[in-house]
């Protein structure tokens, strides 16, 4: 089975951190591929971001049906163009967020989400309850530090997210975290052995959830929403009135 | 003050009907413009088709933002790119869906709205439910039509609307319809007059909520998540691990 | 266009305060009226102040219809008798309430209201659920002040609401605050100058509101909910069992 | 105990029939008393007559705690002005309501309502959802009656009640079934018989709740949004601007 | 009328003060009797020990069907095994957590439950819910005392809960407390006393809501969910594959 | 890996179909075993049988964690005691309805979901709430076939699924079909290609999840809520007041 990985953005070294944590879980006959658009946002912070990268995205993933890939992995923590990807794909297509969410609603009761910039919050929060775990989902939280932060610095990451864990702990009652970037995957393992708190990592989850689905059989439905768009040139002469 | 109309399809005709509903119930003063990016699918019929849109919409928003604009209507009823388009804009960004809802919630205590595919039912359902009318909106119907037949057959789209208008009435006991596609807002009138019940076209909505937030001094509030987006370069390399 | 702004309270200076509030914002065109009833109580604070107001807020309905109104703003952040007044009226009738809440969903994704009194906020939290904003609205705040006290010490009332707003800012992440009492309308502008957030008065935004809706020639929709009351007799006779 | 029945509307004979019901299930030693307003509307069919109706019905609940009334049950099954109601009595008010609705979610897990009118429908869905039963509640329904024919032709009435719960039963899966107006409440038993289904009577609920809370020495809670109204002149001098 | 009140854990001294708790407010016509099982954990804390006793708790309401019994009350406020009780009796079957939210939101707009282990606050919240009262609560605390040390140490568990009351008139601006667990139920008048806030004890909310459904003649709907359930022999023979 | 599949009922038949479909779908190095308590009810229909099969169902979870399984699956679409299992067992505990749930949300935007009886549809509608999907969920349809006729009349229950999912095709627009009872794990894949729509067994889509938990090294959080029930023995003198 093939698996492949996109990060939105076009910032390499971060497509292979993703790749790294998914070769890390990744079964032994799992091939998994990774790349990312290289006109898109270094990186993706707040909905101009996203949307500036779901074309480029798209692309890789028409790319990869027609190299007979079995499914897909958004490697961005905000699931852009999800629903769209899944009417362009034939196989599955797994948000981190999603995957992420539905791992912390089976291993606990109550979770915290921490993620990069304030922006983001709501953009996140909006995802969670569209996921259906409003209930289970204490709070969003951010640490206020871009993105490529994390690869510049990760040890200042490391001690801003350490922080913000036992903060979630303490007041939110957190069973669980999830990280809310991918570029923080890396650094997951760690966080959970300081914190003594399972810390869930989107790549991690979402890659495991590709191959489950994939190894159950299911593809993507292609009844009603997510069909395959029908094929239509641009039509367009530019109106200025 | 100065309104700009954007269709995100590529198909000028749209572009042009949904400016002409625009003209019909602007201000004297008001000064409405419209365009359509030039590279978009023909018709936005599901979040394949939207993704492809929003990049040629922002552009089309900078552009404007240029040229000193001082509010925005998406004219496509999915309001696609809408929070991406508030980051960049200065002024009120309008969707045609959001607006449309709360007329509906104004005018009437119960709703159903008709879009034309049936695939679209479940995202313009999931905007409603964003847009807090979630207990409000009785039924999204679907008169099972493409967009672009609207324009090639409008005696037999009047027709389909007709006959789904009377079903909202009689088995969701809708007290408004809200019309799903910007592509329908020349029909409004007529249905209206044929059925008795109040019929809301998104662009007239959002033209008019456009003004109004203009005339109240009201801009999009750029305190964390509609805050400019940063300007960052493409940083890509191809990856293909 | 006549819109007519009811205070459904009997404080005259407070119904001055929101005719100007009013004036300062309507088009060249608009004649804005105003006015209260005398029997009602003195400010609104709380549900048995809401229900005396209510009936006396009805009659200046009544009375505007004959006289042609096309538009009412009831200057009331509880919108007390909202939908009974949807009833009687032909025309739209807009609660600065909900106006305020549909501008702050609009030009922000997270919003909080201050009000006055404690006792308002359960209130306002159900509206704001009712209007479908409960995901968008942080908290509603309130600077514990009687209505009244705003026009009596009206700097101390800036310096409180000052002062929510910065919480409402760091605790919240509110990007717009909406101001929850008709009475601090005229306090609004200084309010936005100084904490650099959009602050939004629902005085303001019902009369835009109102404006709008009209030009775009909605009415109240008559099917179902807000049809005509039905011309009844008192039938009583009192019983005591 | 002392236990006053109001019906808001002007209707003796209506109110006689809930003191009837009443008394009925009432305990042999607590006292049970009714009256109505003598100056509100003849029934109560939607928005306008139930404001009509809340401050007559006020008086009554001011009179009552004048003669040491202990409990209050408001008999109009829109609950018309219970928020207001529980802040002017010290004891507990109960609207029939929310007994129903809470009777129902005791004996069943899933439950319809039917009333009188189509224009109530709206109204009782989203009391159904403020008093939290929007998931047990299936649906709302009307057997398009006006309140007073309830009691001019009785026989007609139950016809329609009996088919309509049928439906319920068959279509929405209703476990019990609610009626959704005061006026119904002698034909309870005879429903529940016919049917077989556990029909619900708001009266009765409302009646024993009363009973149930005064028995345990409950009293509405006076701290915050429920605590009496301060005392205020009207204020007013008309204003016209 | 004769309610049986089943404490699920095997305590027989939280049997017994419930049992006080219910002598004190029932009818003096009222039979109130008593028990535990004799297997089950000696408290409950948790999902585990909630299994662990319900067939215990189920035994006794067979045996309780057997000698004629009414209604029942189960004496946990975790209301473990609700909906099985309701399909084995044919009365109704009181769960202390939904009389006491029931009583809480007649008597006030917002409340607050306080608990024992932190570990059962999500499982109270995602009753609250459940009962539709999402809104209406504003927190469910816990003073982090195990169920047992309110018997051994009442002194303590005092101190701690009027600590927190205090806590949660301030901070959620409760306007009456649950008490959400049956241990509570004999602090419950000093609590309320010392507060001047309404504390409501679940103990005596399901009594009276018995006495209350009794009076009126309802019972457990066996139509569908609550059907008895169809007697099965255990079929098993161990597979161990 | 080893995966524990546990069916909560004593038909050791349906233990053994549970098996076959987990053995299907697993990875070759995962060793999946099976078993069902003996002294539980034959089938599970409604809230008393899950009850009865508890106890028995943590039982087998406590001789697993001494025999070092790494992960369950409760083989029963109530999901009866997942909460309670999963404070017992170390590993991730699956349960089939939740698992099918978010396969579910991951490959369609709107499904529905049928089961065997009536009186199931409420329970299986409260947990897909409990999960999340409230709004994903189209309908909890019923055949209205006992459990165990699925098995002794395969052919007949074939027919009767055949049927309901064209509806839900057709009424729906339901986009993937989850079938409601682990009964029916043997009939998912010539349903699927019957109908042209995804089908979910529950069965299925557990043992891939858990093999996805184990495989990213993901454990159930043990702090708080999930936390190991503390050892408590039954206390118990049966009391009898």
């Amino acid at each position: 089975m093939h698996i492949h990985l996109i990060n939105p953005n076009s910032t390499a070294s971060m497509t292979a951190q993703a790749l790294e944590s998914a070769l890390l879980v990744k079964h032994a006959h799992t091939h998994v591929s990774a790349s990312n658009p290289t006109d898109t946002p270094a990186s993706i912070e707040g909905g101009a971001d996203e949307a500036m990268s779901v074309p480029g995205m798209l692309a890789e993933i028409r790319q990869g049906e027609a190299q007979g890939v079995d499914a897909y992995v958004i490697a961005c923590f905000d699931d852009p163009g999800l629903h769209a990807a899944r009417e362009v794909a034939k196989g599955p297509v797994i948000g981190i967020c999603q995957a992420a969410v539905q791992v912390a609603m089976t291993i606990s009761r109550r979770f915290s989400v921490i993620t990069t910039l304030p922006r983001s919050v709501p953009i996140i929060e909006d995802l969670v309850s569209d996921y259906g775990a409003e209930r289970h989902c204490r709070k969003v939280r951010a640490i206020d530090l871009p993105v490529l932060a994390l690869e510049e610095d990760p040890q200042r990451a490391e001690r801003l997210l350490l922080k913000e864990i036992e903060i979630a702990k303490a007041e939110d009652g957190a069973e669980a975290i999830v990280l809310g970037c991918a570029g923080m995957s890396s650094l997951c393992d760690r966080l959970q052995k300081a914190t003594g708190v399972p810390v869930i990592d989107g790549v991690t989850a979402a890659v495991k959830m590709a191959e489950a689905l994939l190894g159950a059989g299911y593809a993507t439905s292609k009844v009603n929403t997510y069909a395959y768009p029908r094929i239509k040139a641009a039509a367009g002469h530019k109106v200025c009135a």
